[in-house]
């Protein structure tokens, strides 16, 4: 088994992104006892290929019914403080009035290296955001602006998004089967139960392929 | 800027169509103080590039539970009466149970030159109808024909469509970002702000490219 | 028109996934007083080329909260008694929690000869099972395995899915508007109906296009 | 047992209301095939005491958004046309926006002699309501007028009330354990079914209170 | 008619409180164009008594997931601001985790002279703040403590509750039938108009409790 | 501080009956690290002064959709196998279609001196079991009988119920305000901080009625 890049989380996302997946990660979470860490079904990818890998840094909105002053504060400084590898990982409170994200956001997100961005909320400029290939997950598409509509109170506390507890500097990881919700310290205990059952996979599949019956499958190698 | 064509219906809507996209007229309708002018998330086109522009017409179904006689005769005269340039906007009081729309209707309301439907409720033969290259927008896809489940009762009436308070003749406009719904009354403001808007766009994005920080460039634009 | 071969049921499989098509079969089911055969219309394929034709296997799951003997039981004992042309049909009490079908379970029964699945539930390792090219029809895509979260509890026995009724046996077609459920019984009345309709259907289509109303076409066939 | 006055409506209504309940309604449409007969959970009495048993007048409303002429003319029509002994059964297409039904309708029924009302929407007044004695199920309570919001289209069709399909002239008969729709030619039969089980319950009842188990009874009684 | 205390808050209450009611209040609301101003029909009193009249002092609390410091903050402020006759109005963004109310703050806010709270969320201690005659109205019963759950973010801002945009210093009336905002520069019009039309009621119910039809009481009076 | 009857089940539960009460329970059980043992807010009491305590006997339904042979076999089992001080915790996978408790049920239960029901789901015959004082609670009122629409799979094992997961044998508490669930092995340590939280209560309640802040209680005594 190759050695993981522990020590250089680029390296480690990169590495993960290419051999990993949501599902093999999920399997690897409950081996070690987080259960809960698939966000809801209804937060998706833009584009299928999309794939995010990284550490989150929180953000949380709410709706609000009125103008305020410095409606933007915290958003613009939550975006501002991404640094590179991280996911922004923002929640609405379940709102289908705002749309917290968009292609601005996306760019400038981009511009200071972030590595995607999961919204359990909408977002907007969909198609513009898939040509920029920035990883965006979300559980709808809506095209009003959110000034006056929502405002983000907080960042980089512990939030809830997707139905999932997400602390910051958490390990996402989404693609087109979901996002999953790595807690920073089972990172290197999950990452490599992951790496080892993916290099098990093939042989099951293999004997399911030429005939082999659940059953004998199950019987030989005691997992399914 | 370009001096728009507004005395000229189908001028206007392909230039529209080129130009601008749904997100641009929401925040120009906010501008102009229109701010629940767009359609719930849960409307979406059946194929990503499908963008609609065009004067509404409406239609309102209702779910029924028996053959009723000239079930139809309502909806014949509504899609009889489109015109070049209109776009069927049709409600079904949020049904689940009928299919208000499919490819006969489709091909219809194209040989009478209307530029597409928004349907607040489900539609079928969805692969024919984007073969055909007409935007259809629903909420959901369902292979039951109305007869005896549901009956367009009225059309060309004040109605509710995704949440938005329709009235014939507003302008929809639609793409992969949502369904807008511009007031008559309000048409010029809107195009002339969005198209006013979509110009000076390009500037904010190439700084953030550049890498200037939102702090920066909303310090210096005043806007997001 | 062609002689239909009820004697043999790939061959009846394959010629109706070439020449129907699910909104044509309900208009037939519809024809022979069966009303309410198409499923939900939050059940969807995976990939919008996936058409489904085949005998029903019915198989129920229901959520658990602990670890259990035997868990797989039932769920490998269906699978591994898949025939070809079977499909798998498999229900969820709704759940949102687990995920019924994967990769593997595709597999073994693609191994089997099965034609496909509905899923009134979840289903994990999607891009992959696309690219194998099975038909695979669900609520949604999440990424957890089912131990300790469901547990199938019986196959073979009459079902809900999607809101039909199913019994072991019964015909299922899905396709991109959604999926239909045949009651055995009916099979040959409906296919007859539905391979005759299609055969007429060009004529109005053809007429609408060259500038025919609704209403011509209406008062001369007397369908719409 | 007693002879039923299947002959006098208003006799049998009376009888009913006295000895019958809606569960036991329920048991007997069972045991004559029906099943799908109890109409949703949350149409609830609006008092604890309120029973309701007669024959369903029909009607109909969908959610309107702006005036029109003669908005209450179906309204006023069904509503006068009510005769002793009949229910207003109203459904609204599961609106949240309109109310249906009030203080001022409530007289106006029982001046016409009806027996009661169970509406698949809103009501107001309900405290004089209730202080009027008129049994009335409802699925919430609303401040609001119909006027502008909700529109009667028609009555004295077969239309969907409670997920169960009625068409007028079917019995209707509720009480706090729900709303049950005997169909007019299943009346006598569901009836004498009920009023046999009545007379027999109270022997299982009083063989498990003195101790017996419910094994016992049910190996020898044969039913729960 | 009466003159009414406009001069004087705590007498027009009580008169309110005696004279009107909520359904009166939303007709003469429509009269003068508030049309939606009906809170959600989920909100409901918590025994079939209360009634609550006063001006709004808004508060807004959303969920959190993690200990903060000085989580009461705004939530003492609030409830300590309270004066004479004011009603707290409570918004949680739908809350189902946490219970922003109990019997602690109806006690302080009883002490303050506060005439009653309207939560669009759940309260706890129900049984007792019914003994205090405290008139609460919620969305449902928990008993939760909000400490680590909700989290009140400001107070006297615009807010939404059940669906209606509430500023402080609005009217708040509710009732069995539900709850209605009066804007508080329209508080004079709808409460004369009010008045007048409850004085004028009882005419049109003699008359139909004579046995007058709904068609005759509408040709005369033009209302119904 | 009183000694508890920790050895004696039928001792404790009719002390905690006097003394205690959900909301009390719900913040001891935070203090000893137990956060999500309310169970949702949808289950609630059939009559207002029912309170229910004792150990949990669990039992899982499931719909069904034809008749099965024996059908009430682990039901039955249930029900007979219920101790005094028993408490019957039923889940439905949250069926709207089956109702898994009524009268009968209620009276076997009594007799073999169960203390109450707890039921995510349906019951009928409710004005019955009030009557007989057995305090149930449930989701909903539904006069359906079970046969043929739902079906007891199992019981005694670990299931979830109203969102909480519940062992054989934990202590459920459940009044006006909710249903709580004591895990068994902390039962000891919750009893003893809620009875002294109780004792406690009445000083802050009493210095608010005087007049006080919230904020000075709450600088005094620390707590809310």
């Amino acid at each position: 088994m190759t050695t993981l890049p522990f020590d250089n989380d680029l390296k480690l996302f990169a590495l993960m992104k290419e051999q990993l997946y949501a599902a093999v990660l999920c399997d690897a979470l409950d081996q070690v006892g987080y259960r809960q860490q698939a966000m809801r079904a209804d937060i998706r990818p833009i584009y299928p290929e999309a794939v995010v890998v990284g550490r989150a840094l929180t953000m949380e909105s709410v709706d609000v019914y009125a103008p305020e002053e410095n409606v933007y504060e915290h958003e613009i400084a939550a975006v501002d403080s991404l640094k590179p590898g991280d996911v922004m990982v923002a929640s609405t409170q379940r709102s289908t009035r705002t749309c917290v994200w968009g292609e601005l956001l996306s760019t400038a997100a981009m511009a200071r290296g972030a590595n995607g961005a999961v919204i359990d909320g909408y977002t907007r400029d969909v198609r513009l955001i898939q040509k920029m290939g920035f990883p965006l997950f979300s559980t709808g598409i809506y095209p009003v602006d959110s000034a006056g509509r929502g405002e983000v109170i907080h960042y980089n506390r512990i939030i809830e998004c997707g139905g999932v507890v997400v602390s910051p500097g958490d390990l996402i990881f989404g693609d087109y089967d979901g996002v999953v919700v790595i807690p920073k310290e089972a990172l290197r205990a999950v990452v490599e139960r992951a790496v080892a059952k993916v290099e098990g996979e093939s042989i099951t599949r293999a004997e399911l392929r030429k005939g082999a019956t659940l059953r004998q499958v199950f019987d030989k190698y005691g997992v399914l």
